[in-house]
């Protein structure tokens, strides 16, 4: 009846699915954990089964479904491992570091004809983004013209390079943008600051509706993600995660999170609850599925290919195999 | 290894705990379902075993471990049933409607020589009240001077009756800033407004602090509970719940929940979660104990016991048994 | 044509009448300046006439009204002196530190047959409050049940002693609840918390209201002065005063100003205005009478001479003369 | 020893100058009144004289210094006249229609050796914009990289028509984003939703920031206007203008202003204030020169001359005369 999960990866997003899934998962168990590091993947595994091949875990007996959280350059070759092994597979984003690899697994998932993967978009299972999407839904604020982003992070990881705010951090964007408004994203502009950081993203979708991202990798004062969706009527946006607000030292004031961690716990939870419950049912969740994860990695590649240019992107991305209607 | 839960009562309240118990528990199981109409039982229980005679639920080898949702009148009685069979139980507050009544579950609890009890005061178990206690004890606005609390309601219930805005409302408070503070409440006055709704009671603590409550059960707006701790350094308070803010019709503006349910849905979930980790380790949560249980009737008694004649209340409530250490 | 007004007084408050009087001040100018340093009163004074007596100043005929912001203790008898005189007089609060004293101006007002005295209660002028007594006349939020109000200074002043928390500070609140209410206020009840600071006062007034009042002296954060008025169909309260939000280091904020001049800079130039206005058209402002003064005064003395008794205090303050109605 | 002023023009601006003279003013008075409507002209003018011919009320000398509120087409002429009476003047935005027409202001100014202009970009004078600007100098969140600012107003205007959105509400947005980073804006972008309304304008600035700015001339829900400056190490941003809040109806809200007369209520009367002490003293205040105002109105030019090709804007505005050093 309960799901066993096997997760790779332990990282500090890998140890977080390991904690949910222990903690505050129902209907599924933690089964067994890989790392490169057996030390690593021991210490996350506790009583459980330990890899340190990703493609043993994959295709153990002991594991029904699987969480990948290990580096981003293997995330392709092991979705596609699990859809061979026709296993439902939970992928951290990206789904793949290439537009061209991230095709073959959507490929791979209709050749499969099943619906097997999901990519971890979180946002799309934070309470704000879904209030946010209900109110758009039912035409709250009236017909959408402007949805502003905001992600700012306090310093870039010491691993992050190149057009990392792109490929890492502005996806989550694209992929929440998509979601919120319904839309298809058909062009980008980019404005760099000196430095390239923070980026101002300009893309325009096929309703019409112009989408204004900042991303800021090294903005100083916090984990900082926002969004506002503007409608001919009105407004809705994401209120400031402060639970407690405190006087004190001549200011009111409330905290920022130092990282995306705390800021979508409760996104992670619900996300995880829901996979698995769509793994139980064989009904995919409202999770982004391969082909939102193709499409948001097409996208930034495009952005990141063409950025320096100072000239507009129009996306070519080709049709949505039915399976994925 | 899961706990099977037996559920008594089919309101508000025990529904919630049902759903909580099915969606968002972890190490828990829903057993049973006990409610007066068998046809409600049957409406909560799903494929769960039904039960009209809450003493047999309590009694059944299949329940393991006992939520009592039922009216208050009888939560004094069922948690005593609970005792005697030796079966941990989590109670919606009132744990009984007397003092005497509430301590005679604090007495049967000594004899039995083991902690069997929480009473469901879930504010100890709401993030931004745990946020509150946290920065208090690490001093983070120096040695509390002033609790303000204001809990308001947007219309009493219909069987809402005699003094219930102290007995049923009220009593929340009490336990909350007994738990917030660590401190013990010495006397109580009442100011009441015409109609005797809003209340404003003001308590003072053994430590000197000075706990202020505005208890509101027509405000007419919105479910609304606020808490402002004032230290000698500054001051911290829940912030809104409202997760989203909106610009609509000439307004900025964010929302307030109908009920309780939705604003504490969180702490709901927190609570049955430890409850359930408590019974499988023996070892009580943070909740509120039968003891608290019992300090908080035997204040909300004594308040009402005097409110009328314009005085104050210096609450006798005996020595707490060492159980409670 | 216009107004030549004389400021005795250049402390904190008096310099900045002076101010005011020079740069926002429209159908007025300052005419001379007096304190008992005539160092002072001439920095003060700039090219104006400098006194260093203040009757002399109130006497003389280059001097049509008087601002009063001298020390406490001789405000009842420099406002006679200008009642004596036949000049309108805009006094700082409290009209005088003796209930007696106080009602000395009233009488002398009343056998004098015209309103010449404003005490300077100038949150009747500060632009928060007038759109809550807006709000709460036109129904805005139902028939008030409850005022909070909170008065937090970030340090006593050195000068500060005694009962000052009361006299000096509290009697902001009594004039405020007076006015905005429009009610007056019966009975008070006092708790101390150790060392008598806070204070929470509540009143009761002829309405059946009631009006929760914390006052901090030595809150350690800010000056904060905030007001909640609760109807029976939602609330309406001070807004925070920052004009600017920051995110800095980890932190959303706002900041507190450090005393009462920047807080109220708007409510104390809309009352000189408001007063230089009346001084010309002889209609008295929406400011507090020498009758509002001495309530003001009698409530606090009241409150003083009974609040170690641990008891509610009824107010006894006779009735007002016509004059004032 | 107090200015003289006439004003041209009564409409909603106009009308607001003439009040904020009367009441709010120091050190001037209105001295006379010109409308074509010669009723609307008597009706604004009170006790004062009336023009009906714009050049008669420059050239009386009954009048000092002038105010122009006159319709947008003849500001240019008008203030060419003043300059050559050598008379004071302060014109609502913009300085002239065309590039042309405002670079000839410029040259006469620079021709008669003397500063005579001020352009009412009021959001110089606004208290909001002023601490921005002042935290920006001290370095207070560090090198700016974006300043993000939102233009919204409820219902365009009826006279409303073709680019008057960046002509006649981009520019204050153009005056205010130069003044408060000390920068100068070097390119723009145009992104327009269907129908032109809003707009997404990004600008470069010659220090490498990016200004992102949404003009939506009918949001629907309110006159709201905000900027956040955004730098290295934290943000500033304006504060909402609400002065009180409410619950009521299940919300928590406070209220947007149906124009911009309210929200720049105070600007406008610093503005005044700060422009008559410049006309005493000779020294420029820190609001728009007409060096400033021919910039605004040859970007805004530039904007709309380019904004249907979808392509960058590079501007061209020559270089600043000495006497606007």
């Amino acid at each position: 009846m309960s799901v066993a999960v096997g997760v790779i990866g332990t990282g500090v997003m890998g140890s977080e699915h390991v904690r949910i899934l222990r903690e505050e998962t129902v209907g599924a168990h933690l089964a067994a954990v890989c790392d490169a590091s057996e030390d690593r993947a021991r210490a996350a595994a506790g009583e459980n089964r330990v890899f340190t091949d990703a493609l043993a875990l994959i295709n153990s007996d002991q594991v029904e479904a699987v969480v990948i959280a290990a580096p981003d350059a293997v995330h392709g070759s092991l979705v596609l491992a699990c859809i061979e092994t026709g296993k439902p597979v939970l992928c951290e984003k990206p789904l793949a570091v290439t537009t061209a690899e991230a095709f073959e697994v959507v490929e791979a998932e209709v050749a499969k004809g099943q619906r097997l993967v999901q990519v971890g978009y979180m946002r799309r299972f934070d309470p704000p983004y879904i209030e946010m999407k209900r109110v758009r839904e039912v035409g709250g604020v009236g017909r959408p013209v402007i949805l502003h982003n905001v992600h700012r992070n306090p310093v870039a990881p010491e691993w992050f390079s190149g057009h990392m705010s792109v490929t890492n951090a502005f996806v989550h964007e694209i992929d929440v943008s998509r979601w919120l408004l319904g839309s298809e994203m058909v062009s980008a502009r980019v404005h760099a600051a000196p430095g390239a950081d923070p980026l101002m993203i300009t893309m325009e979708t096929d309703q019409g509706e112009i989408v204004s991202t900042e991303v800021f990798m090294n903005c100083g004062y916090g984990y900082h993600v926002h969004a506002q969706l503007v409608g001919i009527n009105g407004t809705i946006e994401t209120a400031s995660p402060g639970i407690t607000l405190r006087n004190v030292s001549g200011q009111h004031n409330s905290s920022y999170p130092d990282n995306w961690v705390p800021r979508f716990r409760e996104a992670y939870v619900r996300q995880m609850n829901a996979w698995v419950k769509a793994v139980k049912t064989g009904v995919p969740t409202d999770g982004a599925s391969a082909w939102d994860g193709y499409l948001t990695t097409a996208i930034a590649e495009q952005i990141v290919a063409t950025m320096a240019f100072d000239a507009k992107t129009h996306f070519s991305v080709g049709s949505r195999p039915a399976i994925y209607d």
